[in-house]
C-alpha cells in the first residue's frame, strides 16, 4: 500500500475543500451572517493542513486499483468530516453525529436530512448544504484530475473509483481531458438551470441553491416544504433538469461533437426514458382521482418519478399518501436508478439492462443449449469481466440491504420505514416510505442506525467495492 | 416439441393422483364423512383419463431439457386443478379460485391459507390438505420415476427441474435408484415423527397430518391455532424435524451408507445449522423479555427459526408482534430458505453460500488483480456454468419479487404485506408479516393478487426457470 501518496491526494483533497468552504463564507458576507467565521476558521485549518502535506511528492509511484478505492473512500470520508464542522462549530447543528449525517448526504448527493425545520438555518449553511451535492455529483475526484498537474497510472484507478457505473467510459484517451469535458457538461447544465429559473420568476439565491442541488441530483431544499410552494413552471423546468442529469454524461458529448445520431441510438438513454415514461404514464393514472385535473397529476407523477429515478429525492408533495401501487413503482425505481455515467445514483439502468440480457441468455440456453448468443450492449460484447463483476455487484447491493435492515431494525420502527429508509440511503434519494416519508427526517433514528445509514450512503455513492476493499482485511495485510 | 411423451407423463401424473385421493376417500370412509365421495368422484375421473392416455407408449423418445421443463410445469398445474376438485365439489370450500389457491399451496408446500377457520373442514378435507404437503414435498415425479418402469433420458431432465437445488446429486449412477432412495429416507423420516408424537400423546389422526405437513415443510395445520395450542414435547418435536426435512437429504444417505464423517463434513449442511443457530440465538435475546422464562423464549425462538428457515410456516406465537429486530431476522431466513435436495424452499444455503463465495473472490480480484482463485463447494471446484446459472437465478428471483410487487399492490394493502406476502409464497413460506401474519389469511386479495401469488408458489416450488420457460415463445417456436 502506497501510503505516501494516498496522504499526498488526501491533502490535496483537503486544499480543494478549503477552496470550496470560501463560497459559503462568501455567502455569508453577502447576507451579513455571523457563521461565516466557522466557514473561514474550517478553511484556514483544511488549507494549512492541505498545503503543508503536498510540499513534497512522495517518492513511489507505485499505485494500482487497491490504491485507487481507498484513496477514493478516505477521501470522501475525510471531505465529510471536514465538511460537517461548520455545521457544529456554529451550532447550527449542534449534534456532530448529525452535522456529519447532513453532510455526507450531501456530498453523496442523498438529501436525507434530520432536520425538522430546514428553515432554521442561515443562508450559508443551506448554500453549503446545496453546493456539496454539486461537489459530490459530478465527483471530487474528478474535479482534482481535471484541474491538477498530475500525470500516471493513478488517473484512472481514481475515476474507476469515484465514477458511477460498471465501465468508466473515457470520452477522450486521456482521462485528464475526459474530467475536464465532463465538468465542462455539468457546469453548462448547471448554467443553464440557473438560467431557466431566473426566468421562471425566482430570485438567485434559490435558483442557484435548487440548480445545484438537481444537477447533483441530491435533493436538498432550502424550504421546509421542499418544492411544493413553487410554481408549475418551476416544478417543470426541476423535473426536465433532473432527467438530464441523470442520463449518461457521454450522450451530451456526442451531441458536443456533432454525433447526434449516435447520442440518440444510446441504448442505456433509451431504456431509461421506456423505463420512467411507463412509471409517469402508470402513476399518472393512479394518482387521477387526487387532483382536480389529469394535468396536475400528470406533472406531479413526472415530477415524483423523475426526482426518485434520478435519485433526486425532492418533493412537491406526500407520496407517502398515495395509493400502493405508485409507491411500488417509486420503490423499484429507486433500486433500478439512473444511468451510468450521471450523477445519480442506484443499481443504474445499464446494469440492469445487462443482467435482464444475461438472465434472458440463460434461459434461451436452457431451450436451446446449442444455441450460442452473445451479450452485448451499446453496440459492444460484453465482457465475461464485465457481467462477472455486475452480478457481484447486484449480489453485495442484497447483502448491503440485508445486514444493514437487521442492525437499523433494532431502533423497532416498521419494516417499510427500515426497508425505504435503507434503499434511500444506498441509492442516494433521500426520502423513503413511512416513518422517512418525504415528509419527515432521519432525525429519529439512534446514533448506531444513523452510522449505519451513512454507510450506506458513502457505500452507494462509491458503488459498494470500494468501502469493502477498504473494510477487507486482505487489503491491509502486506505480501 | 414432443407433445406425445408430454401428455404420455402427464396422464400417469393423473393416475397417480387417483390413487393418491382414495387416502382421502379412505379417511372420510373411517370419519362417517359424506364428502369422501367427492373424491371417488375425481378419482375416478383422473384415473379412467389417465388410464386411457397411458395406453400406447409415444413413438418418439426424443425429450430434452425443454420437454423436462414443460413437463414438471404442467404436471404441477394438472396436479393442482384437480386436487382442488374435491374441495369444490363438496362445497367445503365453494370458491374455486380460493380451493385451487389453497391446493397449490399444500402442492408446493407453501401453506398459505385462505381459510379463517381450518377447524370448520371435514377431517378427510383435513387429511387431503396435509397430504398434499406430503406428495409435493418430494414431488409427485420423482415419485413417478422411482415407481414406474420408465427408462431413458428424460429420467434426468424431469429431475433436474423438479429436485430443488443448483446441482442435482445423483446418489447413485441410476436416477430411478436416487429416486427410490429419496422417497425411503423420505418414507421412515415420516414414521419417526409420527411414532414421536404418538409418544407424546397425540392422536393418530393428529399425528399423521403434522408429519406430513412437517416432513414436506408445509405448514398446514389441523386446528385454528396452528401449532400454538400443544405440549412443549410436541412443539420440541415438530422443531426438530422441521430442521431434519430442511437439511441436504444427502446427508442422510451418507450415513446410511455408513459414511457419518462425509455427512458431518457436508459445507451447506454446517452453514445451514450456523445460520438458524445464530438466528435462534439473537431471537432469543430479542425476544426475551415477552416470555415468563428464557426457556420459553428459547422454545418459541426456535420453534419460529426452524419453522421458517424451513420454509415450513407452522406457528406457536403471533410473530407479528415480536420486536422488528426478530421480524426482519425472519424475513431474511425467508429469503435464504433450505438446503438444497430437501423438502423446503427459498433460494437455498448452497446458492448463498456459492454467490457469497464468489463476491469474496471478486473483491479479492480487485485487491491482488493477478491472483487466481478457484470456488470450490463441498470439496469440488464450481463450474463456472454453475455460477453463472446461479447468478442467474438470484437475478430472476428479483424480478418476480418486482414484477409481483406491482401486480398485488393494486389492492393497495400496505408495503410490508405485499412484500412479505410475494416472499411468502414465492419461497414457499406461508405466513409473511403484517396483513399475511401467522394469524391472517389470504383471502383478502383480489382474484388477480391470488393468481399472482399462485404462480410465485408454481415458480417457487420448481425454482423459477421451469415457469420462465413455460410461458417463453421461444420455447414454443418450432426451428
Amino acid at each position: 500500500m502506497n501510503y505516501g501518496m494516498i496522504l499526498y491526494i488526501l491533502c490535496w483533497v483537503l486544499q480543494f475543500e478549503a477552496l470550496f468552504l470560501t463560497l459559503p463564507a462568501a455567502c455569508s458576507w453577502i447576507y451579513h451572517e455571523a457563521c461565516g467565521n466557522s466557514f473561514l476558521i474550517v478553511a484556514a485549518f483544511a488549507y494549512v493542513v492541505g498545503f503543508v502535506g503536498t510540499r513534497k511528492k512522495p517518492s513511489s509511484n507505485v499505485f494500482y486499483a487497491k490504491e485507487g478505492f481507498v484513496t477514493v473512500c478516505l477521501s470522501w470520508i475525510l471531505l465529510s468530516l471536514v465538511g460537517a464542522l461548520p455545521f457544529f462549530i456554529s451550532g447550527e447543528i449542534p449534534n456532530f453525529t448529525n452535522a456529519l449525517f447532513e453532510t455526507i448526504s450531501g456530498f453523496t448527493t442523498t438529501g436525507a436530512t434530520i432536520l425538522g425545520n430546514v428553515e432554521g438555518l442561515s443562508y450559508s449553511m443551506r448554500f453549503w448544504r446545496s453546493f456539496t451535492h454539486w461537489i459530490g455529483g459530478m465527483g471530487v475526484l474528478v474535479f482534482l484530475m481535471a484541474v491538477l498537474p498530475l500525470a500516471g497510472g493513478y488517473n484512472m484507478h481514481l475515476m474507476r473509483a469515484e465514477a458511477p457505473g460498471p465501465n468508466v467510459g473515457k470520452l477522450v484517451p486521456r482521462i485528464k481531458e475526459t474530467a475536464k469535458i465532463l465538468y465542462g457538461i455539468y457546469i453548462v447544465l448547471t448554467m443553464f438551470e440557473i438560467a431557466a429559473l431566473l426566468f421562471a420568476g425566482m430570485n438567485m439565491y434559490e435558483s442557484i441553491n435548487l440548480s445545484f442541488a438537481t444537477l447533483g441530483t441530491g435533493g436538498f431544499g432550502i424550504l421546509n416544504s421542499s418544492i411544493a410552494s413553487y410554481s408549475t413552471t418551476v416544478k417543470i423546468i426541476i423535473t426536465i433538469f433532473m432527467v438530464l442529469a441523470s442520463l449518461n454524461f457521454n450522450v451530451y458529448y456526442m451531441i458536443m461533437v456533432r454525433k447526434p445520431k449516435a447520442a440518440l441510438k444510446c441504448e442505456e438513454m433509451r431504456w431509461h426514458l421506456i423505463i420512467l415514461g411507463l412509471s409517469i404514464l402508470f402513476m399518472t393514472i393512479n394518482i387521477r382521482h387526487m387532483f382536480p385535473n389529469i394535468k396536475d397529476a400528470l406533472v406531479e407523477a413526472a415530477f415524483q418519478g423523475a426526482s426518485i429515478m434520478s435519485s433526486t429525492g425532492f418533493a412537491t408533495t406526500d407520496f407517502n399518501l398515495w395509493p400502493e401501487f405508485s409507491k411500488a413503482i417509486l420503490v423499484i425505481l429507486m433500486i433500478i436508478g439512473a444511468s451510468a455515467g450521471s450523477t445519480g445514483g442506484g443499481i443504474k439502468v445499464s446494469r440492469v439492462i445487462t443482467i435482464a440480457k444475461a438472465l434472458k441468455k440463460e434461459l434461451s440456453y436452457i431451450v436451446h443449449p446449442r444455441s450460442i448468443k452473445k451479450l452485448s450492449l451499446e453496440g459492444h460484447s460484453i465482457p465475461h469481466e464485465t457481467l462477472r463483476s455486475i452480478n457481484a455487484f447486484v449480489i453485495c447491493y442484497g447483502f448491503f440491504v440485508f445486514i444493514s435492515l437487521l442492525i437499523i431494525s433494532l431502533d423497532n420502527f416498521d419494516f417499510t420505514t427500515n426497508f425505504t429508509a435503507i434503499i434511500a440511503c444506498l441509492n442516494n434519494i433521500g426520502p423513503g416510505i413511512g416513518g422517512v416519508g418525504p415528509m419527515e427526517t432521519f432525525d429519529k433514528f439512534s446514533d448506531m442506525s444513523k452510522y449505519t445509514l451513512m454507510f450506506n450512503m458513502l457505500a452507494g455513492r462509491l458503488e459498494l467495492f470500494p468501502m469493502l476493499v477498504l473494510f477487507s482485511p486482505s487489503t491491509w495485510r502486506s505480501r
